[in-house]
C-alpha cells in the first residue's frame, strides 16, 4: 500500500487495526466485529481533491459490530483514532455470519425431533446428512425482527468430502431461531402442489443414481483431447499498476474492493478525459419461482445478505486466468477486530479479442488490420451452491464491457420420482431444479467530461409515409428525449431504443451534438414476482431495466442498505417516490446523475446445467457516442506476423495420437 | 482434396475444369463464366448416403454463364461430363461483375459531361477523382431488366494509393447503362431536404481536413504501448482435419464454401449425435435510411449481389488469427472457365474463453475449475467500404455461437459544412455518414437426432395471483406452444420468449421432455423501411426475427435466388404465402424444418466509427436444452497451472520503459 492512501483506496490492514479502536466502547463485552470498511468520502470532497483544490479528505472507517447484542454502526476517524458517531441499527440485521450459520447447522442436527425425522426417512446406511442453512427471504409468515434460518437437508452418499450432496435433496426442512432453537420441522411438498404426504416417510431409494458428480476425484472419464494453450507475453503485460491505480492503453482507473460490492472501479478515464466516477455491481437478487410454501423464502440478495467481497474466491494462477496476471488482495476484519486478508480477490490481465478493426482497399488490395487487446479485471464469488464471475473489459476503442457469468451448482429440491412440475426441471432422479431469476443491478455513476450529465432516450423511427420527404418509404430518423425526472425505464429493441448518457454542456465540434456514451443493455425479463409480493417490494430495481436518479452519497445499493430479512420499500423506486414532485431533488437533466441497469436471466434450468453449470454469459456495454473526434483506437499498431508469431497448421497427425 | 469427394465438399479445381465442358454449348461465342459451383445434392439423397444406405450422390455442377448476352443456368454431370439442363434466366442478372464495374468506372470518367461537371467543381489541384460504382437498389424509378450502375464520386487528396477517399464525397452522381453509357449526371442534395443548389457548383474547400486517414502510412501517431501477446500451443492444436472434415472435442462437421454464402457448415454432430444438417448465412441486406432521391438506391444484398465467398479476404497468418491456424482455400472460376483459387478464405483455430465452469465447495474449500476452449471458424469479407467478420464458435459444452463483426469504412455522402440531417451523422467536415441497417439472416437447418423436428415458443409467465397455488405471488411457470404452420415470429425479452427446436419423437429420460436446442437470439430492430417499399418487398426476411419453414432443397436464400435489381416478393414470406392453407406443404410440426434468424444493427453512425470502425459485435447462440443427460462438458480436464503456465506479475517496471 502507498504510504499516503488515495481517497478511493480500501482501508489498509493498518487502518483496519486502527479502526478497531471501537473495542473501547464497551468495557463489559468485546464487540463482535462484522465490518470495518472504508467510508467513501462525500463525492464533493473527492472531486475537490481530484481537481487539485484540496488535500485528500479524511480517512473514515465504517464499522459494523454487535455489542451486547445490539447491531452498531460506528464511524471512526482513522487519523484521529476517534469515534465520530455510534448508532444502534434497530430492527436491522448484519449480513450472513458464517460462524453463526455453522452453529445453526450443528444445533439443527443435534435436535431430537430432527434426528427422529431423519431416522424416519430410513436413508441408506452410507448417507451423511448435510444441513444447508439459508437466509429467510421475507414472505410475511414470520416476524423478521430476529434472525430465522431455513435449514434445507441433503445427503452425501460417498466418503469423498466433495461428493455432490445437492444431488440428494431430502424432503424435510427446519426453521432455526436467533437463539439456535429448532422452532419447526416439517416435510416439504414433493409433487405438483403443496400437499404433503405425511404418511409416507421413507426415502425413495430409487432416487439413488451415479451421474451427478462433478469433482474429478469422483468421475472416471476425463477427456484428454484438449491440448495446452498458453498465453505468452515475452515483454510482460502492457499495464502499469501502482497500488490500486491502473494505467493501460490510455485508460486510467482505480480499483476498489469492499466486503459487500467486491470489486469497484473509480475515476475511470480515457486519454485523460473523465468518463465514470464509479462503476459497481449494486445488488443482485435471486428469487425462486416455486410457489409452494416454504419455497418463497428462497430469494437471495447475494450482495446485501452475503457480500460479493466476502465471498470472493482466492483466484489461482493458471486456473482462473491465463497469461501475465496481477492479483489484488482485499482486507476484511475478523470477529475480534483484527485485519483479515482476502487474498487474490481480483485479477488483472490482458486478453486478445480478435479483430479490432480492418479495412481492405479493394482498389489496391492492401489490407490494414489491427487486433483488439482487452484489459480484464475479474472477480469470482461463491455463494453456497452458485458461483458468479464478474468481469470488466476495457477496450482500446474506449469501450467498456461488463460481463457476468453464472456457473456452479443449481439449488435443488426433492421431487417424487416420475413427477413433473411446471416451475422446475427434473435434472436427476428425484432432483428438481426450480425455476428462478438472477437479477443484477449495475450502478453507473457517469462523469463525462464533468459531473453534470443527462440521460437521453433515443429511438429510430420510420419517417411518415407517404410523404414528400419520404417518397420511397425508406427514410428513418432518430428521435431523442432527454429525461428530466428520476424514473425507471424499459428496453425496446423493436424501436432500437438507445440510452445515452450525455454532457449537454460539451458539444462535439464535428457532429454538432453533445458528447456521450451509450449503454448496450443486456435484454432480459424483469422480475416475475407480483408487484405486491415481498420479493418485488424488496427488489424494486427488478421492475425496470434502466433507472436514472440524482446522485446521493448514500445511494449505492439498489435494494437499500440492509437487505437481510428486509421488509422492502427502501430501494431505488422508494427513493424516487420520496423525492417526486420536488424538482430541486428529483431533476436529472444536466445534474450529477446515476444510471442503473437491471439485467439478468430467467433461469429455467436445463439438464445440461447439471451437475455443474457451464457458464451462462450476460454482457453489458458502454461505448462512446460522439465523445471523441474519431475512432480512438485508430492509432493501434497494425497486426503483423512478426509481432504475433502464429503457427501455420499444415498436414496433421490425428488428435489423440502420440505427441511429437 | 480427397480422391473421392464427400457430397458436401465444394467442387475441386479438377471438377471446375471438367464443368467448363459447357464451353462446347456455343460454337460461335465463348461463354463468359460467372459461377461454377457445387449443386448440393437433394437432402434425401445425402441422408441416404450419410445413413450408409447408398453410395454418394452424383457430383453436379451449377454453372452460371453469359452466352451471347443471355444469362444461362446450366447443370453439368461431372463424372459424365455432360450438360443435364441448360436454361436462360430471362430478366435475371448475375451477381456483381468486377470487371464490368471497372469498365463502368472508366466509361464514367471518360464521359464529357462527367468531365465538365468535375471541372465545374474546381477541386484542389492535387485531387484524384474516384468513381465508386454501386449496384442499383430497386426504387421503382427505372426499368430493372437491364443493369444500371450508380456511380458515386469521391476524391483522393494524397499520392498515397490508400488515402481514404470516402473522406471526400463529391456532390455529383451518374447513372451508367448496361452498355456503358452515362445516361444521367446530376447533383446530389447536400442539405436537409432534396433541394439541390444547381447554381453553386464549386467544391467547398473548407471541407479539406487531415483527420480521416486510417492507413498507417498516412498517420503519424501509432501507439507503441501494446506489448506482444502470443498464443502458444506446444503440442499443436486439439483439432484434426482431413479434407473438409473437422474433428474437435467431440464435435464433427464439414466445412463448405461457395461464391455466394462463403463458409457453410454441414452435418454438425456432437458426440456422434446429429445436431444440424446445415448452418449458413442465408442473406444480408444493408438499406440506407436517407430518404432523399437517389439515396434510396443504396441498399445492398451483400450475399445475393456481391457474394460472401467471392469477397472473402485472403486471411494472413498472425494478422487475422492467433495461435495454430489451419486455413481453407476456396475455388471459383475465371470468366474464361478456368479454376480460380481463393486462398485462405476460412481459418480454423482455437481460443481460450475464460472459465467454462467452476464450483468451490464452501465446506471443504476445494475449488474445481475448468477453462473453456473454443473452436473458431472465421471468414472475413470486404464489400466496397465495409468489412464483415463471420465466426462460428464451437464450445466444449455443445454450444454454438455465431458472431458477426461489422468493421471497415462508413459509406459517406456530401453535406454542406455546418448543416445537419436527422438521418445521418456528420463525421468529418462535409462528410455525412447516413443512418442504415445491417440485417443478417442465419439459416439453421436442424437435424436433432433426426430430421423430423419442431419449433416451440416458450414463455415464462407469472402464475395467477392471488390464487391458492400462488399464495405469495412469487410463482411462475413456462408455457409452450409448438408452431404448426410456417410463419415469421418476433422476439419478446419481456416474456423471456425462447425459441426451441425440439425432436418430439425423442424424450429426455430424466427431464421427461423432448430433446432440443434453443436459439439465443440477438435482439435487434427489424427493417425500418415501409412494408410497401421496394426495400421491404426485396428483403422479406427483415420483417421478423425468427422464421420457420418446411425444408425445401431450393430454399437457401431468404431474399430469393436472384437479388440483383430484383423486384421483390420472392423471399421467405412469399414462399410461406404460396403454401399457406396447404398443410401438406406448410405444416412444420414434426417435419423437416428450417429455422431462420434475422438480426443485425440499426447503425446510426458514431464519429467513433470514423475513419474506420472498431468492430461492432452481434452474437447469436444455439445451446442444448435437455438434449443430453447432463452437462456435456463435465469431463473437461480441470484447469491447472502445470498445464496453463501463467505468469505472476509482481512489482512492475512502468509500461513504455526500456524492454528487459
Amino acid at each position: 500500500m502507498p504510504s499516503q492512501p488515495h481517497p478511493f483506496d480500501p482501508l489498509s490492514p493498518e487502518e483496519i487495526a486502527t479502526a478497531s479502536v471501537v473495542r473501547m466502547l464497551s468495557s463489559l463485552e468485546r464487540p463482535l466485529f462484522r465490518v470495518i470498511t472504508l467510508s467513501e468520502p462525500p463525492k464533493k470532497e473527492i472531486i475537490a481533491f481530484l481537481d487539485g483544490f484540496t488535500p485528500p479528505p479524511k480517512r473514515i472507517a465504517k464499522v459494523h459490530a454487535y455489542i451486547s447484542k445490539d447491531f452498531h454502526e460506528i464511524f471512526v476517524d482513522i487519523e484521529g483514532r476517534a469515534v465520530i458517531t455510534n448508532n444502534i441499527l434497530d430492527g436491522r440485521h448484519s449480513h450472513v455470519d458464517t460462524a453463526y450459520m455453522k452453529q445453526v447447522e450443528i444445533a439443527c442436527l443435534d435436535d431430537a425431533r430432527v434426528k427422529a425425522e431423519i431416522q424416519a426417512l430410513s436413508l441408506p446406511v452410507e448417507a451423511t446428512v448435510i444441513v444447508e442453512p439459508w437466509t429467510y427471504a421475507t414472505d410475511g409468515m414470520n416476524d423478521m425482527s430476529t434472525r430465522i434460518t431455513m435449514c434445507w437437508f441433503y445427503m452425501r452418499l460417498s466418503d469423498h468430502p466433495d461428493a455432490n450432496y445437492y444431488a440428494y435433496p431430502l424432503d424435510i426442512v427446519a426453521e432455526v431461531s436467533e437463539t439456535l432453537e429448532v422452532t419447526k420441522i416439517y416435510r416439504l411438498p414433493s409433487g405438483r402442489d403443496e400437499s404433503i404426504n405425511n404418511d409416507e416417510k421413507l426415502y425413495d431409494h430409487s432416487k439413488i443414481h451415479s451421474s451427478s458428480e462433478y469433482h474429478p476425484g469422483l468421475s472416471t472419464n476425463q477427456r484428454t483431447t484438449t491440448r495446452p494453450l498458453h498465453v505468452v507475453q515475452p515483454e510482460g503485460p502492457s499495464f502499469k499498476i501502482e497500488g490500486n491505480h491502473i494505467i493501460w492503453e490510455k485508460w486510467t482507473m482505480r480499483v476498489g474492493f469492499n466486503y459487500r460490492e467486491g470489486m469497484t472501479l473509480h475515476d475511470v478515464r480515457y486519454d485523460g478525459r473523465s468518463l465514470f466516477y464509479r462503476l459497481s455491481l449494486s445488488e443482485m437478487f435471486v428469487p425462486y419461482g416455486d410457489p409452494r410454501c416454504p419455497y418463497p423464502r428462497k430469494g437471495a440478495f447475494d450482495l446485501g445478505n452475503d457480500g460479493a467481497g466476502l465471498n470472493a474466491n482466492n483466484l489461482k494462477l493458471g486456473c482462473d486466468c491465463l497469461g501475465h496476471i496481477k492479483y489484488f488482495d482485499g482486507w476484511h476484519v475478523t470477529s475480534s477486530g483484527d485485519p483479515l486478508k482476502l487474498p487474490n480477490v481480483v485479477c488483472c490481465h490482458e486478453q486478445d479479442d480478435g479483430i479490432l478493426w480492418k479495412h481492405t482497399n479493394f482498389r489496391t488490395g492492401n489490407a490494414v488490420v489491427t487486433r483488439s487487446r482487452l484489459l480484464v479485471l475479474q472477480t469470482i464469488i461463491t455463494v453456497s451452491n452458485y458461483e458468479y464471475v464478474f468481469i470488466f473489459y476495457f477496450g482500446q476503442d474506449a469501450s467498456i464491457h461488463y460481463e457476468v457469468r453464472a456457473t456452479g451448482i443449481l439449488s435443488t429440491a426433492p421431487i417424487d420420482v416420475g413427477d413433473q412440475v411446471p416451475f422446475g426441471t427434473v435434472v436427476a432422479p428425484g432432483v428438481l431444479a426450480p425455476y428462478h431469476q438472477h437479477l443484477f443491478c449495475l450502478r453507473i455513476d457517469p462523469a463525462l467530461d464533468g459531473h453534470k450529465n443527462s440521460l437521453v432516450v433515443e429511438e429510430s423511427v420510420p419517417m411518415p409515409f407517404p410523404s414528400v420527404s419520404n417518397q420511397f418509404g425508406v427514410g428513418y430518423v432518430t428521435e431523442s428525449n432527454t429525461v428530466t425526472e428520476e424514473q425507471g425505464l424499459d428496453l425496446d429493441h423493436q424501436k432500437n431504443r438507445v440510452f445515452k448518457i450525455i454532457n449537454e454542456n460539451k458539444t462535439n465540434s464535428t457532429t454538432g451534438t453533445p458528447i456521450g456514451f451509450k449503454l448496450l443493455p443486456y435484454y432480459s425479463q424483469m422480475l416475475l414476482a407480483h408487484p405486491s409480493s415481498y420479493h418485488a417490494k424488496r427488489s424494486e430495481f427488478g421492475a425496470h431495466a434502466v433507472w436514472v436518479t440524482r446522485y446521493s452519497d448514500d445511494e449505492l445499493f439498489a435494494s437499500g442498505t440492509h437487505t437481510m430479512q428486509s421488509l422492502g420499500e427502501e430501494g431505488i423506486a422508494s427513493w424516487i417516490k420520496q423525492r417526486q414532485n420536488d424538482s430541486a431533488k428529483a431533476g436529472v437533466r444536466n445534474e450529477d446523475i446515476v444510471v442503473w441497469h437491471t439485467f439478468g436471466s430467467t433461469h429455467n434450468p436445463r439438464i445440461e446445467d447439471w451437475p455443474v453449470m457451464p457458464c451462462e454469459k450476460m454482457i453489458v456495454g458502454l461505448k462512446p457516442v460522439n465523445f471523441f473526434d474519431r475512432n480512438p483506437s485508430l492509432d493501434v499498431e497494425v497486426s503483423t506476423q512478426a509481432k504475433n508469431k502464429s503457427v501455420l497448421v499444415g498436414e496433421q497427425r490425428p488428435a489423440g495420437m502420440p505427441r511429437l
